[in-house]
């Protein structure tokens, strides 16, 4: 909570639930990537949180990006980063967006299969583009992360291999590997074992004569919840002594996709309590908080209860009782914390503003269109 | 799959995933209800679907709305409806949404507390409404739902009657209760007990001198996806039966909140895949199929594979293979089939379309804002 968000609210007039974002923090976070990887790239993972405004600052800072889709590749040219500064990092893409990307000078795109591969080259045919490089993302377990990670994006390191070798004879430059350790990773050590197997098939390409130059370290760089977090200088140490494990004095070009460690803590959402209620009279009877925002208002992350804000009120003060905290929608799903009730004051009333602190990240963009006919999310960048 | 929706699609130009409502199958799932319960009135929940088209002809046809919030009671009012036709249904409202409401002519509620009742007593005060009606929602097991049903709704049977009678003293109509069985109930017999601890509320209030008037049975009808389903008519039976039972021959009136049951299998939604691969060479290593639509993009009730569509392809008589099932985003939670892969032909192939079936309710408006820069779902109404 800054003293600027503070601020800000304290003369906001509108209605509803709002997210409000402090580009200060924002700020401090590039400088402190650059700082703990200083020979690293920053690719901000724009899918986190998208606001022009973010995005301007940061391209100013001289950050990359990583986008998800052809929208998010406009995001960031409006935003001023060139082409050469932007990577197409999702694996999963139409060839048609393929060939946009290409058009607006997108050079660099992740791949997990070979029918990836063989899009971009016929794209890459069909619009003419040159020096155009892939990366193949490998699977990795993601042990120690709190959102989950599915088997979604990457393939086995073995197939990597083939992959690469497969874009290297389609007249694409195979560049390098990518992986993702899980996001919200709380442990430092969690890029070791795919750095290892990143080396592996360096080393394996290089004997086929194919020599790939840069390993894409990811996101999962964590936003302080409820529980701390290892600092930024402990991730980059921990990730430089994997580089040399690995790679020895041949580290290669690296880059990181940072996206929740970099806006996560810079934001705030201001809620309402909408109502406070017990199911009946019985005695140690579950007391049930309802805000006007929920999972489907920007709270998505709460699926599973899997991340845990930090709730705060004005009447934090006070005795606390563990409560269920619910959202405002006629969804039975709709419910952020029940498994674990939330501990709240048992003074908090109808009409309180709570706030929800590390919001900055993965909120705006997952909320509903129009949910029960509850607006999306309003955001401010200040 | 009608006829209406074939046509359109294949002169449909645009690109994207994209949702087909076929309004004859609407008008049909409406005089289905009409006949197989007679004497209940039809309030539409607008959250399923709110499209403009589908709630003015529902308006047309005399049908009144369950709505959720002050923007589905404006929807209701522009497709033609009275305000006396709709119930503002949402027992979690803000106080000043409720004196919107009254503003707007809507004079019925729906209640689970007294803190709630609080809040309709002073803003009909406020407003100098009268004649406002409130119901209580009484808690339900929801056995046999497939969508999840949480004690997020509704109050212990004991707490319903002191919440009725709490608005009675505070000089509002204690006009009925009201109950929900769970979404996509399978079980016709499911309105059995909840109509028992109705009837008991009735009884204990009459009692007391206050004479309720209304049963809101809520919805739960269920779409056809994969498996069959009983027939309206047969829900009508077994209603009809419960309430006899419960209420002898002083049956209440009653209502009816279908949403999925009304508009589920009147849509369709067109995708596209974008990838099919592996993620190794290994001996019957499964299939990912991605699709250009997935859990944020309109999906959202595969969460935890709770709702299996039935997906179709030009090339069903083909083998099949079970196949995990994705969506497009670079979000590794955006996985809709994977417990339980979903068998697709193997001939499938990148650039196909494929056809969601039953995907009229609860689609559209869960789509998200921009998630990864993705649009919302597209809607057409024919």
């Amino acid at each position: 909570m800054t003293e600027r968000i503070r601020e800000f609210l304290r003369h906001r007039r509108e209605d509803g639930p709002c997210l409000v974002v402090d580009l200060d923090v924002v700020r401090d976070n590039y400088a402190k990537f650059a700082r703990a990887l200083p020979d690293t790239r920053v690719f901000y993972a724009v899918k986190a949180n998208p606001a022009p405004e973010l995005l301007a600052m940061l391209a100013q800072l001289g950050s990359c990006f990583d986008t998800a889709s052809v929208v998010e590749i406009e995001l960031a040219l409006a935003a001023g980063a060139t082409p050469d500064r932007i990577s197409f990092g999702n694996t999963i893409k139409k060839e048609r967006d393929i060939v946009r990307a290409l058009e607006y000078g997108v050079r660099l795109f992740a791949v997990d299969c070979e029918a990836e591969v063989d899009k971009i080259a016929r794209a890459t045919a069909l619009v003419g583009a040159e020096g155009v490089k892939v990366f193949c993302r490998i699977l990795c377990d993601g042990a120690g992360a709190e959102w989950p990670l599915s088997r979604k994006f990457g393939c086995e390191p073995e197939m990597a291999v083939e992959v690469l070798e497969h874009a290297h004879r389609a007249g694409l430059e195979a560049y390098g590997v990518s992986f993702h350790v899980g996001s919200q990773q709380g442990n430092v050590g969690a890029w070791d074992q795919a750095l290892a197997s990143s080396s592996a098939i360096f080393q394996t390409l290089a004997e086929r004569g194919i020599v790939l130059s840069m390993v894409n370290l990811g996101g999962g760089f964590p936003t302080r919840y409820l529980k701390d977090i290892p600092a930024v200088e402990a991730y980059g140490q921990s990730i430089f002594e994997a580089l040399s494990r690995h790679f020895g004095n041949r580290i290669p070009e690296t880059i990181i996709e940072p996206g929740r460690g970099m806006v996560g803590n810079a934001g705030m959402i201001e809620a309402e309590v909408v109502l406070v209620s017990k199911k009946s009279r019985a005695e140690g009877e579950t007391r049930w908080v309802y805000l006007d925002i929920g999972k489907f208002g920007g709270l998505a992350e709460t699926m599973d209860e899997s991340i845990r804000y930090a709730i705060r009120t004005d009447r934090d003060g006070d005795e606390m009782e563990p409560c269920v905290l619910a959202g405002p929608t006629c969804d039975s799903a709709d419910v952020l914390y029940e498994k674990t009730p939330y501990p709240l004051p048992v003074s908090l009333a109808i009409g309180d503003k709570v706030l929800i602190e590390g919001t900055g990240a993965y909120t705006t963009t997952y909320a509903a269109v129009a949910f029960n006919g509850f607006p999306p999310l309003k955001s401010y960048v200040i």
